[in-house]
This record gives C-alpha cells, structure tokens and sequence, in this order.
C-alpha cells in the first residue's frame, strides 16, 4: 500500500514528463516544417495553403521569430476560443459532441469530490485510529482517507450509502441534461443542413431475386408499386471488389508517371529511366514515362474489360439498392415501415452519408447476418476471456531458446550481457505487446465480418467490443487476481452475491495502482496526444523517402479522424473508476478530474488543428456513451454493495438494491425519451424542410441531384482515372466514355435510360472541370 | 417414491373422474333447458333463436328422444368435423391459433416420446440392477425407467445428451413451421377481413397542449401539416367515467320499465305496481311504469346536463385522440413512423379494434407510465417471491379461534366434533385458495394499472404475469423444497452454477408428482371444463331469479371469452414439463400426450359451440406463446445441466452449454424473421388492399364510415338512451339532439363543423332505424 508521499512522487514524475512533452509540442509546432502535421485541418479546410514562415530560406524550415518562443503556451487559451457551433461548423457535430464527454465527466465528478471531501473523508479519517486532519496525515497510508479506515459494523456507512444515493441522483440528472442536450443539437444539425443526398435515399437490402427479372427491374417494380407518388429512381449496389484493385494498381501508375513527368518538366535536358526488374534495381533500363504510359494503357484496356463485365453480368450486381424518393417525408416513410409481408426481404434504412458507406457488407443476406452475429459474439467473449492462453504459449515459444533456435546466426549477439539481459525483460511481454497493439484492429476485422454497412456503425461496434475487453481485462482484472477466464471459473463456481464482494473486497487496495494508472495513462497519454511524435516522424520520414507528387504529400498529411473506437471506451474506463471509488477512495477524484479538464484542452486543441473526420454520424454514438455511463454507475453499486457486506454491515444490501432498479429504470425512460432521435427522424422535421426547401428553391432537380451521389466510388473513380487518361490522349477525350456505357441487357426501361443519360452528364461535367482546370 | 402400480391406481381415479364428467356433460348438453349453456355461440352468431325440442310442454326442458341418447359420445367426432378455415370464420382467428397450440404439443411430443422409449427407456433400464423389461417391472420403483438409474461416470449420459440435442433440434423446428404458419395466416387473416375502422385509424396519445388552441384544432393541425394527403378526420376522447356510471343506472331502470310495460300488456286489467323503500319491500305503493318513466325522464335531464359539460369542459377532453386516414397506406405509415421531435409526444400506434379498446388508460401520460411500469414490475416480484407471507399471517388469524372470537354466537355450532374436524382441515388452506382464486382478478388489475390500452393486451400482460407465477411457485416450487421466498434466498447465496444442480438432482424424484399433477390437473380439469357447471348452475340460478327481460336472459346466457390470462400460461406450465421429463424420465410423456389430445377435443367443442370472443387480436399472443416454450426449452436445458453434473458427469457440460447458445439464437432469428408481422403490417399488404378496394367500390365515402367508429360508448349508448326517450316523447323526437349539440367553444373550425355534422347525421340514422323497428 502506498503512502500520500509515494503518490506524490509518482505525480511528480507523470507531472514532468506531460510538461516535457507539451514543451516538446510548443516548440515544434511553431516550427514551418512541422505545420502539416499540427495543422492539417486548416490546409484540409483550404484556410491554409503553405506554412507561414519568415521569409529567407531557413525561415521555411525553422522558427525564427524568437518572440513567438515567449508565448509557447498559448495554444490553450486558442483551443478554448472557438464556440461550440463554430466548432460544428468547422469539425462537425460528432466531434463537438466527443468533446461534451469531457465536459460531462468534470460535471459529473466535480461536485462529487466536493461533496465526498466534505462528507466522506472527515468520516473516513475519524474513524479508524486519526483523530481528524491532523499533521501526521501526509506521511500515513493513503487507506486512512478511505473506506477501508471506517470499522466494521459502523453507523458510519450510512454516510457513504447516502453519498452514493447523492453521486446516483446527480450523475443521471448530469447525464439526463447532456442526453437532451445532445439529442436536441442532433435535430438542430440535421435541421440545418443543406440539401444531401442521404436526406432522400434508403439503403434497401435483402431485395429477392424474381426469375425472368433483373434485380434493378424489381426494385423499380416494388417501390412504383408500395410508394407510388414518392418513389422517384434508384442505385443498383455492383460487386465491383476485383476491380477496386485494378483502379487502385492503376493510381499507383498514375502516381509514378506524374512523378516522372514533374522530374522531366524541371530537368527538361534528361529524360528520367528506371529498370524493370524488382524494386526498379535491376532488369532493363527504360524511358520511365513511356514505361508507364504504355503500362497504364494496358490497365486501361484490361479495366474497359472488366467495367463491361461488370455492368452486363447478373451476378455483379448485388441483391442491394439504394432508392431515391422526391421528397424527405417519402425517404422517412420508407426506412422506418416494414416493407414486404416477409420481413427479411426489403429491409429498408436510413442510408449512410455516401463516403460513410462500407460496400464489402450491402449484399449479406438476412440468414447470413444471424449466424455472423452469433459467431462473433462468441469469438468476442472468448477473446475477452481467453486471449491470454495463445498469448502464454507464444511467449514460451518466444523466449531467448526458442529465439536462438530460429536465428542461430544471432546468437553471438544474443549471448552478449547487457542485450540478453534487455530480451530478458523485453521478450516475455512482446506478444502481449503485440497483441494489445494489433487489438483495436482485429476487434474492427470482428465487426465487419458482423456485416455493418457503414464505417460510423463499425467504429461504434468495435467501441463496445474494446470496452467490454478493458472492463474484463483493465479494470476488473486489476481488481482481482489471476486472468480473467480464471477469474470467470471461480465466478461460476462463486454464489451470485459471492461475486461483488470478491471484487469489492480488493477495491480500496487498489486505489493506489488507479491512481497511478490515471497518471500515466491519461496525463502523460494525453500530453503524448497532442505532441504527435507517431504522425511526426511518418511525415518527415515519408516526406523524405516517397512523397513524389502533391497527392502524395496529401496523403502523408492525412490526420485521419479522431480515433472513436480506442479513445471512447478508454474514457469511459476513467467513468468507472471514478463512480467506483467516489464513495470509496474519494482522493480519487481529483486525479480524474485533472485528467478530464487536460483532456478536453487537448481534445479540443486536436479537434480544431488535426484531425479531419472521415464521415459525419452526427453524434450518433451519443447512445453508447449514455448506455455504458449507466452501466458503469451499475457496476460501482454492486461493487459497493460487496464491499459494504464484507463490512458486515449486512443490512445495508437492501438499502443499496434499491439503487441498481432506480438507475435502471432511470435509463429505460431515457431510451425512449431520447433514443429515438438518433435512430429514427421526425416526420414534423421532415415536413418543415421540405416546406422549406419548397419556399426558397421552387422547382429544383432532386433526381439529378440524387443520382449522382451512390455510385460506387470505384466506378466513379474509374471514371476520374479514364479522364485523366482522357487528358492525355486528347483525340479520345471528345467522346468520353461512350464506348464503356452500352445499355446493359433487361436495364432497357426508360428509367435505366434516364438513369444512364445522367451518367453521361455526369462524365461530361467532371470532363468539363478537369479539361478546364488543365487548359488554365 | 411412488411405484408404477400406484400411478395406475391414481391414473385410474382420474380417468373415472373424468368419465363421469364426460357422461354428465354428455347427458345435460341434449337438454333442451340447458341448450344456452352448452350452445351459446349458436345463439350468439344467430343460427339458433331458442332450443330444438319435441313439442310438448316437458320437451321444452327435458330430452324425451331417446335415440340421442345411445349417441351421447358423439361431440367428437362433430368437433373435429370443422376445418380450420371454418372455426377461423366461425370464432375468429385467436381461437383458431389457440387450438393451434395443443396441436403444437402433440407435434413435438410425439416423436419425442418414441425416440424417448425406443433409446432412453432401454439405456436407462440397463443401468441399473434391472436387465431389460423383465416382469418384475410392474410393481418395481419408476425411476428404474428414469435417469436415476443410471451410474454416476456412466458413459450412457452421451445418450441423454444425444436426445437432448435431438429433442432441442426437433421442437425448434416445428416452433419455426409453426410460427410461419401462424404468422402467414395472420397476414391472410387480416388481408381478408372486410373494410374495418381500426384499418384506417391511428391512436395518438401524449397530444401536447397548445395555449389558445383547443385539442381538437391541435391534433387537426398537426396531422394535417406532417401527413397531408393522407389525413381525414379524427375523434376525441373524453373522459365519460362519470357519465358512465349514471348511463349504467338509467339502462337498468329501463330494463324494470320494460319489464313491467311486458307484465302489463300480458295481463292488461291488472297495472303492476310497486314499493318505493328498500328493494321494493315497504314504502308508498306507486304504479310502476309511471314510476319508472319518471326516473328515467329525471335521470335523462341530468345526462343531457353532464353531456354538455364533458362536450364543453376542455377538461372532459383527454390529450388522445383517434385519427382516421384516407387509405390503410397512410394509416399504416402514421402508425409506424415517429411523429414529433420530441418521442414522448404524439405518439402514435394503431387503434385496436372498437371493442378492444380500454377506455380508461388512454390519456395516461409518459412518464407516468414510466413509473407504473415500474412500480407494478416490482409488485409482480414481491407478489411472486412473497405471497406466502401475507398468507399465512392470515391463516394465523383465520384458525378457529380466531373465528370463535369474531363470531362468538356460532360456537356452539364450531365446537361440534365433526364439523371442527372439517373446519380445521379446510381453514388453513382457506386463504391460499381464496387467493389463487383472486390471483387472476389480482394480475388483470395490476396490468390494468400499468396503463395498456387495449383489452387484448392487458390479457396478454396478466398471462406473461400468471405464467411467471406459475414457473416459480408451481414448478420450482414443487421440485425445490420451502416457498418461494426461502429459495430466492438460498439462491441469492449459491454460486450460479449451484442452482440448476439444486434444482436438477431433485427432479426425477418429483416426476411421480407432475404425473399426478397432470392427471389431476389435465385430465379430470379438462373434462371439467367441458362440462361448464358453474356456468351451468349460475344460468339457472340467474334464470329463476333475476331473469325478468329478453336482455336479462342474454345476458345470464352471455358465455365470455377463452380465458385466455389463465388458460395459455397453464398449458405452458405442461409444455415445460414435457421438455424437463422428456429426457429425464420419458414415462411421463405419454400423460402430457393424453392431456394435449383430449384438450384439443375438449376446446375444439368449446370455441365452436361456447365461447364467444370479446375482441379479434389476429393471434398476436403467438409471439408471447412461442416466446415461453423457448423459455422453457432453455429451462429444462440448465437443469438437466445441474442434473448431469450431480451425476459427476462433469465433461458433459460443455457440451450441453452450447444447446443454449442455440436456442437463443434460434429466437433471436425467429424474433427478427416473424415477430414484425405480429407487431407492424407491410406496406406491400396495405397497397395491395388499397387497390383491390378502389376496384371493388370505387368512391367510397371512407369518412361517413370511420369515423363513426371510435366514438366513445358510453356516448354511443347515451343516443340509444335518448333515442329510446325520443320514442316516449314523440314531439321532441323531430329535432333529434339539437339542443345538446352546440358548437362547443373554440371548435368553429370548418373541420369540426363536418365533424358534428357526421354526428347528426348519425343521430338521425340511429333515430330512423329505431323509428322503423318501432313502427313495424
């Protein structure tokens, strides 16, 4: 058991090292070199075209404008003066909404310490062998602050139950408020936006097959039939995953022939070569952009092949649709009913924004879906519960033997001293580095293999997988002892009021380990956060090695989005421990409040420089969030309801039962007070804009609108690809496309001629901008 | 332990038990006295208007062909002889569905008890001291047959588990026939029912309060706004409990009128007269009709004062309504889709049936019910675990004496030998049994509480309640020894994998009980059933007595609905105790099998001759059924868990937990696959209907015929009060109802205007019909 002392100097150590670290970040962001990885959502957003630097040649690379050195920590004054609807503008509601988880955890928790440092440690103090604050406090062990001081049997306990009845109450109305909050931005923001295509559109799946009628026929046929005057076109879903990776082939071509030809342009006296051979180091020397184009033009051809396969084939196209209705009110109607008499067929939904859309998962049949689901929920728990055995058995293969075994040419390096003794300490806990590491990446493997159709939907999944992972294996496997399947034996052969006491009983020994486990994890995590040392060094690095043309240096810019399913339930742990040990190590609290407050000036600093979110759910995780706070206040009762009958103040389990039925009542009424606006849309909300739209734009085209928006995005970059070829073999560019767009056989309706004449439109504008853009 | 011998003993008890019921049955039903009783529904579709009989004036009461008699088994083979479609027209889908239910029984049982006898019966016979059936058999101990015999380690448990597998596979197959079957003929059903009010008509409940705005205009507003083309008309609730009960008393002073006004025509020299005191027996002579007439006319002013103040009181008018559509189309989309941004407002779902509906819950707001929810779960809880204790408190008072304290003057009589002997064996047990008496009565009430809003679903709630009742204090209650309470404690102190293994090694020692039970129970129960002598008893009694018009003999003659609360979660109680016995001691089998056949005879004859359903759900208890039989699959799965791993069978759980895992996903499935065809209604149905409407009668005027419907009925009733006084008083019957319909302040809207309109309108075709029939 620690002592205050031990903590201090642990916060001592965590203290420095965070402040190393933003100095370490002040100083490195005010550099040029390093504004694409600090401010990238500023070059993204267009505001920001190349760093500001002071003119000479040095000044591009280095800060030399000593006087911005003075006011190093400015950076959280500025993330704190944007507003909160400036934010949603700029970033969008998901991350002004992740921001308020923070804010929720100071309100949640900041009265709560007051309140516990009030109440709870006077009691606690006075009740084992210190008489109230006295001097010899800050030297004694840091149990006397807590639960555990309080003697058994005690009156005393009635202060903590009726503290957490206090921390219950006030935590549901935070989370009540915030829900409603939320809930009601989230309508706000749908309200507000401008005219998208996801708002008229529905993802329709399982569409049966009906001989001697095409998949696109059918869905024409069924809507026209059930939504008569609202049907207005739809998307047919392609199996185009073969093709994806020809375009993608034939991007990284494009990429060189651009490089090649930048090079040619700049040192027009040499015209560049490279050698056939693996790695271009050895083989043939050739003319690099004749190399290229001659390659690109074979792609090409082998595309055309493929796009035409695609297009007449039957079984390329997928038992999926995404169908159009002229009006909001007529998209709501139809992803909210049920559709066919058989209730696995037609099974409509919103659709996802178009860039939300994960393709690989339209075409899985219903029967399908069950089993996936099934099995994933079962791989999950024995993830969960026996990830550590393969993990054993690798490290006992793994070792400094088995090591020698495999690379004997080593081991003359391996047998020296100071390296062995490093693989010693390093080697044993590589595989459960690597497999914690690789962990957010099989669990997101784990949902799309459930067959989500958006990423949104499979950021949220693998959150609730990652969480489950960490409550089992972070938090209770901190508490008890043994690994988790050994734990989850006992606990089968343990009574069910066995259990909570178990784990209650060891809670107050652990407080120490948390409280370093905040420091660490969340001060200087978060310090870690906003220095980027990982997105640092791959820029450089990638700057240096392959960044050969302006898409490559974007690509190496990329900030990519907030990283929801790791982040998430990492927070939402911090929830648990503090509604855990509020009532029962109260000097907890502040810990996680500073956590909380740093954290949201990161967040906020990140959300509004960094990152870029790849779709837009508009808070659609706020119900997770809600629903695991919940079960996290659920889980700190029962475990004070052990500890409490550990204290054999046995007659105070009914006072507490009646908690865990409130809270959960509490949260039944918040589903369905709140829980439909994130899954459903109003009709009120939909008849008020359409009515609005109708008043300030009479008259406009939502079918060409629409339709351009659910092509497959490798069809449609097939189509960039082709004009960009276009550009360069200019004789074929007057024509585009008409050779690849025949009418597909039984697409012969008028609304598949319609629908192909807007593909034609649409190739003739995006020609038209591209043509432009290379004329100026 | 009971012997086989003694069973056989028992078996034949019960089956004179039932013979003698059966012959008693047979004997009064072809009397022609008794013909109401044991044929009402006839009566009631109007195929008979009084019983067949012989002519003379003893042949009105008492079968003299005595050629009916030699042929008196002969209800068998008459209640097979309707088809299903048939008993569907005749009695309505839900009864149908139910005898489904007993069919379903004999499906999975069945086969279960072959391969039951021809595998287990054997294994288990050959484990213990016996080899194969041998003579001795007879008269040796049941569980020889059973899984008791069996050694503990015995590699024959793969058997059991194998049949167990086998069993599982097989009953979930025939509930997924038979769910499909349910669920396609519930889609048939409702496809072939005529034009219907509930078909266009929506029930919102939570309608907000506007300020300056009445009700009425609001929902008007607000449907016509959010669905436009599709919104007709609707109709207001009112709160009428009061008017109610004054409308009850005047129809019974209209029955003593009439009864009278028949005495009088029959003996014209002789005017009836009666006492004004208490029940006629003293006080001032007066002649009756003129009595009664002034009652009524007095009775009359007050309801037309009452009437106006509900239509006027914007009190009276509670925040429901009934919205009717002009098509099932927008009906069906309004009741499935979200109105309002707020999701606890105008909620909307479809309006039962006229009949169904439960007047008093729809204006119970949301969060209110909430909190009923949640109260009543708790009560069910307390009322399940601790029913015992206020019990036997009771009897503690209720010994004799007790009784010799609250009634001094019957100690003579009490303190007679034999008469205390009896008392003393009956008093314990009164309580219990005057409880389970009220239980039903108990639950309907608590549903009635939680604020459902339509008959058909507070039957649904009370049996979901009866059914757990039932599981815990008739079944575990009956294996496990103390009450309820006791167990839930002993338990709340066991490990979880404790409690099967409690539960489950006492099993196949109480099999002797549950056959027993079904013999009791079942068997002799069912042919009580039949013989309807309450009922019977009640309708003479009623008839001698009270029976003084024609109504007042419908009335006494009225044969309710199935049971339904009560029925449904009993026959689930056998369903669980085949799927417990089936592999533990299959000789049980074959009673449960008996029970089904001659159920299904005995209800077969019931739903076509007897009963008369109150309301028409389409068979939406059909989830809830199958819903329980999954439950009890899982049951009898845990504990044969518990069961084996006495058996120290310890390496078969793993193998049996994977049944579970199973069944639950089958559930999951066949939840997602059927259940929303019992809970939402396809939009391709509704369009279908829509069409082949519009062809068969094109321009119906829908809104003349809905919206009549879902006028409150004590309304209704109160015209056929005041039409009845217009034929009293002719004079005023020429301007029918004028002075009471004022427009009600606030109402002037066009739309209410058309509103009272169809009011009128309807006054004077309920005046017109009942001027007619006077006339003739």
């Amino acid at each position: 058991m620690a002592s205050l002392g031990d903590i201090g100097v642990s916060a001592l150590i965590n203290i420095v090292t965070a402040f190393a670290f933003l100095l370490a970040f002040a100083l490195l962001r005010i550099q040029p070199i390093n504004d694409r990885v600090y401010f990238p959502k500023w070059y993204i957003s267009g505001a920001r075209s190349s760093p500001r630097h002071t003119g000479n040649f040095v000044g591009k690379f280095v800060n030399l404008n000593f006087k911005t050195y003075l006011t190093f920590l400015n950076w959280m004054p500025q993330a704190l003066r944007m507003k909160e609807p400036e934010i949603i503008d700029h970033a969008g509601l998901d991350s002004a909404a992740f921001l308020r988880i923070y804010v929720l955890g100071l309100k949640i928790f900041g009265p709560a310490a007051i309140v516990a440092f009030l109440v709870l440690i006077p009691v606690n103090v006075s009740g084992g062998m210190l008489f109230f604050l006295s001097h010899e406090l800050v030297i004694s062990d840091i149990d006397k602050l807590s639960i555990s001081n309080v003697r058994p049997k005690s009156p005393k306990f009635f202060a903590h139950i009726s503290v957490m009845y206090l921390f219950t109450f006030w935590a549901c109305y935070m989370l009540y408020k915030e829900y409603d909050a939320v809930a009601s931005m989230r309508l706000d923001f749908l309200a507000s936006k401008s005219r998208r295509a996801e708002q008229f559109t529905v993802l329709v799946k399982n569409v049966p097959h009906v001989d001697g009628r095409s998949l696109s026929d059918t869905v024409e046929y069924f809507f026209k039939k059930n939504h008569s005057t609202h049907y207005l076109c739809h998307q047919a879903v392609y199996n185009a995953n073969k093709f994806a990776r020809v375009v993608k082939k034939r991007q990284k071509l494009q990429n060189y022939l651009d490089y090649n030809e930048l090079k040619f342009e700049r040192s027009p006296h040499k015209r560049p070569t490279k050698k056939t051979g693996f790695l271009g180091l050895w083989g043939k020397k050739v003319d690099s952009i004749e190399y290229y184009q001659q390659q690109i033009k074979e792609l090409d051809e082998k595309l055309m092949v493929e796009r035409e396969r695609i297009l007449k084939d039957p079984k390329c196209i997928m038992p999926a649709a995404f169908v159009s209705f002229n009006s909001r009110w007529g998209a709501t109607v139809c992803a909210q009913t049920q559709q066919s008499k058989n209730p696995i067929l037609w099974l409509t939904d919103w659709a996802p924004e178009p860039r939300d859309v994960y393709w690989k998962n339209l075409a899985i049949p219903f029967v399908s879906l069950s089993i996936r689901k099934l099995v994933i929920s079962l791989a999950v728990f024995a993830l969960v519960f026996f990830y550590i055995i393969p993990i054993a058995f690798v490290q006992s293969l793994a070792n400094l033997d088995g090591l020698e075994r495999v690379v004997p040419f080593l081991r003359p390096v391996i047998e020296l001293g100071f390296i062995k003794s490093f693989l010693q300490g390093f080697l044993p806990g590589l595989a459960l580095k690597i497999f914690l590491w690789l962990l957010p990446g099989i669990l997101m493997t784990m949902s799309k293999i459930e067959g989500h159709v958006a990423f949104s939907v499979l950021e949220r999944e693998t959150a609730g997988k990652y969480y489950f992972f960490m409550l089992v294996n972070v938090f209770l496997g901190s508490i008890a002892t043994g690994t988790a399947f050994e734990q989850l034996n006992s606990f089968l052969h343990q009574s069910t009021t066995e259990i909570p006491r178990t784990i209650g009983v060891s809670i107050p020994m652990k407080a120490t380990f948390f409280i370093t486990y905040i420091m660490v994890d969340g001060w200087a995590g978060m310090a870690g956060e906003i220095l980027r040392l990982k997105p640092l060094i791959m820029f450089h690095l990638k700057n240096m090695l392959i960044v050969k043309t302006k898409r490559d240096r974007e690509k190496a810019m990329n900030p990519k989005s907030i990283d929801f399913p790791e982040t998430i339930p990492s927070l939402q742990l911090y929830f648990l421990m503090g509604a855990v040990y509020a009532v029962v190590t109260p000097i907890l609290l502040p810990f996680i409040l500073i956590f909380f407050a740093f954290a949201y000036f990161v967040y906020r600093h990140q959300v509004i420089n960094v990152y870029n979110q790849r779709y837009e759910s508009a808070a659609a995780f706020w119900p997770h969030v809600h629903t695991r706070i919940i079960a996290n206040l659920l889980i700190s009762q029962f475990l004070l309801m052990g500890l409490l009958s550990t204290k054999k103040a046995a007659n105070s389990t009914p006072l507490l039962a009646v908690l865990p039925v409130l809270t959960l009542t509490f949260h039944k009424y918040c589903k369905n007070r709140f829980e439909p606006a994130f899954r459903k849309y109003p009709l009120e909300a939909t008849v008020e804009k359409d009515t609005q739209e109708e008043v300030s734009s009479p008259g406009i085209d939502i079918k060409s609108f629409v339709s351009e928006a659910y092509l497959h995005p490798v069809l449609r970059s097939f189509e960039e690809v082709e004009l960009v070829e276009l550009r360069v073999e200019d004789n074929r560019a007057r024509i585009p496309s008409q050779p690849t767009i025949e009418p597909v056989s039984g697409l012969d309706s008028p609304k598949m001629q319609q629908h192909l004449q807007v593909v034609v439109q649409q190739h003739k504008s995006v020609y038209t901008s591209v043509h432009q853009s290379h004329n100026t």
